[in-house]
């Protein structure tokens, strides 16, 4: 039976209902934590789930309204130990309430059925899984085994995943930048993506097998895209990275479809940014965090009209 | 400050105590649990997740006099959600209160600050982590940067993980043996692993960087060993996965370490292997678990005995 949703398609069309590509990660960083939800150094890890939950659904009350979709970090989370994992579970809920994609970052991956529990309890909502996300990341070292599990349970439940292909950080050159004879090891993944998005295609060009390519590394960013035309990219790397508008504006189709920007760290912990201490402070960090998202859309959209993205709104 | 502990020495005093190097994996695989623990199919994930804690533990009482270490995999736990996670918590509880090293099957990785995260919660005893393992799996594709936040919260709390580098599953060609001017892709990841265990030496002449290799691809198992003596090897695919005494024995140094070699569901489940179906039935699995635990360190003595392996105690 075919699935009632296609996680592409709901991707293109949220994108195309708020006009920008913005993903905001949620990365709650005990350490980060604005004073009025830290709880100190001595709390225990009950009292830091709470903290996290309280957090990030505050970011989600925020930017709800001006974006697609959120990815909430798994690691921060399961730090704090199966507390941890309560309030993950609950912040999963609250931004699927909030109308939002919810995509775990949690580059799980295993063999065979292994592979499928993950899948299996991370994937699909309604329901149909623990977790409800609607797309999670996943690692490939493991081969297409560890990959295909995922596939098969994201086509069956209308979700989605993102393989990691060119990564963000210097250390992704240690494997997926060795050339093999027909060339790097990205190529082999990225190859592998592209295959399995044309076979899961929806109706407005894309598969549901997406791919994670960093925006400082552009020249791969488009080459890849050049190869993967069918491909959602999730592209990391943008603000605190380094990355830039500029640096991310290959990622996109000719319609402005196709990728999605995260950033974590300059949007959840903007208040902590020269730009913005002074001006909110440390009291007002949710002004500074809706400030943060309105300026990443605003420098997305100043490269609309500077021709090097199309993105799928008129430029304000 | 030298931590009090070391993970390489730990566990080749735990292989010495108890004679064999048998891990035991803790896969509560849902469809599979014995009727007296399996609330069925509409239990909700509470019920699923204490099923999975029983289940768990019964096992863990069974193996604790017999064995140096367990191997919960995480996918299964994560499958029921935050209540599956609780459950995990509690297992691992409760078998480093058994005695046991517990090594945590999450192949998990991230790069940078976010890795150090996965790493804070998940490794070190003695309040030292949310988790408390002994050590944890990793995968390798994002690179050294992925890798070290690893390395040095291990190595200052006395823990230990274990890299993906050749993995049993058929589909481990589609990346790690890919050829590049110097050797296959898993030989890359190996000469990082070996180095960075030479750095981090115990007194028993092995590193806290351990590596994972798979029973089912033994020549390349004898290679490793060699490319990598002062690596300790975690080794899946053993019984179900079709690995034999004979395919790891190449796996182990000339005092019989350097190994612990993997079986999970032959164990868990082994009430379910036909020569074990009819003797025991399904009532008593735990007696199941307890034979085919002796049956697999019986097979390793026999390689022994065959002079193929040495094992660290005399044949019985």
């Amino acid at each position: 039976m075919k699935p009632l949703r296609h996680f592409a398609d709901d991707l293109a069309n949220a994108i195309e209902r708020v006009g920008n590509p913005v993903l905001v990660g949620l990365d709650p960083r005990w350490e980060l934590l604005p004073g009025a939800l830290n709880p100190g150094e001595n709390a225990n890890f009950e009292q830091r789930g709470q903290a996290f939950e309280k957090f990030c659904c505050q970011i989600i009350d925020v930017v709800a309204p001006l974006v697609a979709a959120v990815k909430p970090q798994v690691a921060f989370f399961e730090e704090c130990g199966p507390a941890g994992m309560v309030a993950l579970g609950k912040v999963i809920a609250y931004a699927r309430q909030a109308g939002l994609l919810v995509i775990l970052d949690g580059k799980r991956n295993d063999i065979g059925s292994t592979a499928e529990a993950y899948a299996r309890g991370i994937l699909g909502r309604d329901g149909q899984s623990a977790w409800e996300a609607d797309a999670v990341t996943v690692s490939p070292y493991l081969g297409a085994d560890s990959l295909e599990p995922f596939i098969n349970v994201a086509e069956e439940r209308g979700a989605g995943l993102f393989v990691l292909v060119k990564t963000s950080n210097p250390g992704s050159h240690m494997l997926q930048d060795q050339r093999l004879p027909d060339g790097p090891v990205y190529r082999r993944v990225a190859d592998f993506v592209e295959k399995q998005s044309e076979l899961t295609l929806g109706e407005r060009g894309y598969g549901i097998v997406g791919a994670v390519v960093g925006a400082t590394y552009p020249e791969q960013l488009a080459e890849l895209r050049n190869a993967m035309p069918q491909t959602w990219f999730l592209v990391p790397g943008f603000g605190s990275q380094g990355g830039t508008a500029q640096d991310v504006a290959s990622a996109f189709d000719g319609r402005g479809l196709g990728a999605l920007v995260n950033n974590s760290r300059g949007i959840n912990f903007a208040y902590r940014r020269p730009e913005y201490q002074e001006r909110f402070g440390e009291a007002r960090w949710q002004e500074a965090v809706e400030a943060a998202t309105r300026e990443m859309i605003a420098q997305l959209r100043a490269e609309t009209l500077a021709g090097q993205i199309k993105l799928p709104f008129s430029p304000a």
